[in-house]
C-alpha cells in the first residue's frame, strides 16, 4: 500500500468512472464517495456501487442530502426531463437539470471525509467541453473550491495536509475520456448515465446525457454496452 | 414586504440568533437554515426554532445531514467534550469540537437555497476574536466562500445575483454581540450554547461554549438567562 489516499467522487456514470480509473492508475488507495439526493435516477446509486467493487476501493460510503427540501431542479423535483435536445442547445443554455451549488455541496462534504482520512487528494469527473451549461464544471470553480478547501479545514491550516482538488478530465472530449477509460481497462457496462431510466433502470436514450453518452461511444469508435428503452443500441 | 431576502444561518445559539436580529433590523425577509447534523446536543434544534419563531421569519428549514458517518469531531462521534477549559487554552489549539468542513457544508447548502429563493444575502454567525480556534470562522475563509459561491451557480454566472456572504459579528466580541442583541431587542433566554447539555437540556456550564457564553454575559453587565445544570446562575 501507497498510502496515497484519494476520495472520489463517484456517481456511477462515465465520468466519474473514468476519474476513478485514473486514480487506481496512478495508485491510490481510493475512497469512493456517493450522494444519494433525491435524484429521480436511483439507478446511479447501483452503478456507484458497482463501480467501487470493481475498483476494490478500500471504502464505499453513500450519504444521505435531501436536495429535495431546497428544489430548484428536474432531478430532484416534479419538473420534466428535457428530451430530443440537439447538442448545440445544450451548450447555449444551462439546462432545468441544474440542481442549485450541486458540486459545491459534494465538495463539501468530500473535503470533510477527506480531512477525516488524511487524504490530500479529491478527485471530480467533471468536464467543461462537451457540455459547459454547469457553472460548477468549470476550471475556475474548481480552483476556487481548492483554495477554499485549504483556508476551511484545521489540517490545512495546521499545515499538515495541502488540499488538491483534481478534475482530471476537465478539458476532455466525452469521446476522449471513453477511449482514456478502454485503455485503463473500464467496463462501461457497470455505468449508468440516463436521468429519466425506465422503472426497470433502462436508459431513455433521448435526454441530455444519453445524447451525450451515446455520442461519445459513437465518437469514441467504441460500442455501446447501454440497453436503451426505446430497444435501440 | 422589501423584498429583500436573506437566508441565516440559525443554530439557537447566541452568534446566530444575534445575526439574525441583524437581519431583522435592516429589514430582509428571513429564511432560517438550521442542520440536524447528529450533534450530541440536538437541544439547539428546539432553540432555532424558538428563535425562528421569535423573529418572524418568512420560512425555517431544518436540513437532515448525517455527519456521523463522517466522523472526526466530539460533537458528532463519542469523543469526550472538554471541560473547564480557560478562554486562553481555548484561544491556542484547534479543540475536538471542531466538526470538519462544517461551515463549508453549511454554507453550501445555504447557497443552494439562496439560489432557488433568488436571495443575495447569506448571513452567518461566525466570529473570530474571542475564540479563534475554528478554521471556518475566519474573514479569509468567508471571503474564499464568497468568491466561489459567485463562480458556483447558475444566478450569479448569469448575472441575476451578486452573492454576498455576510458574516456581521466577525470582528465583534462576546460582550459587544450581546450588548448589540439586547439593543436589538433579542430575548437570550430562547438560545443554547452548551455543547453537552443535561437530558433535560440544562447547560453543563463547564464546557468551551458554556464558558464563553458565562463571560460574555458577565463582560457585558447583563444577566445571564442560562439555567445551568450545576444550579448555579
Amino acid at each position: 500500500m501507497s498510502g496515497k489516499k484519494a476520495v472520489v467522487l463517484t456517481s456511477g456514470g462515465i465520468d466519474s468512472t473514468t476519474a476513478m480509473a485514473i486514480a487506481r492508475a496512478e495508485g491510490y488507495e481510493i475512497y469512493s464517495l456517493t450522494f444519494n439526493y433525491g435524484q429521480r435516477h436511483t439507478r446511479e446509486l447501483e452503478a456507484a456501487r458497482k463501480v467501487a467493487d470493481f475498483f476494490r476501493v478500500k471504502k464505499h460510503l453513500v450519504i444521505d442530502i435531501d436536495l429535495r427540501t431546497i428544489g430548484g431542479s428536474a432531478l430532484t423535483d416534479r419538473i420534466d426531463v428535457p428530451k430530443g435536445r440537439s447538442i448545440d442547445d445544450m451548450a447555449h443554455e444551462i439546462p432545468v437539470t441544474y440542481v442549485p451549488a450541486r458540486n459545491t455541496i459534494f465538495l463539501s462534504y468530500a473535503l470533510a471525509w477527506a480531512e477525516v482520512l488524511q487524504a490530500a487528494d479529491i478527485l471530480i469527473g467533471v468536464n467543461a467541453v462537451d457540455y459547459s451549461g454547469y457553472p460548477d464544471c468549470r476550471p475556475e470553480f474548481i480552483a476556487a473550491f481548492e483554495r477554499l478547501a485549504n483556508l476551511a479545514t484545521k489540517a490545512a491550516v495546521e499545515g499538515k495536509l495541502r488540499m488538491h482538488i483534481r478534475a482530471p478530465l476537465i478539458s476532455m472530449k466525452k469521446a476522449e475520456i471513453i477511449r482514456k477509460g478502454i485503455e485503463l481497462g473500464v467496463d462501461y457496462g457497470l455505468t449508468h448515465s440516463c436521468y429519466d431510466p425506465s422503472p426497470e433502470g433502462k436508459a431513455c436514450g433521448r435526454c441530455d446525457s444519453c445524447i451525450l453518452r451515446r455520442r461519445g461511444f459513437e465518437d469514441a469508435g467504441v460500442p455501446d454496452p447501454t440497453v436503451y428503452h426505446d430497444g435501440s443500441l
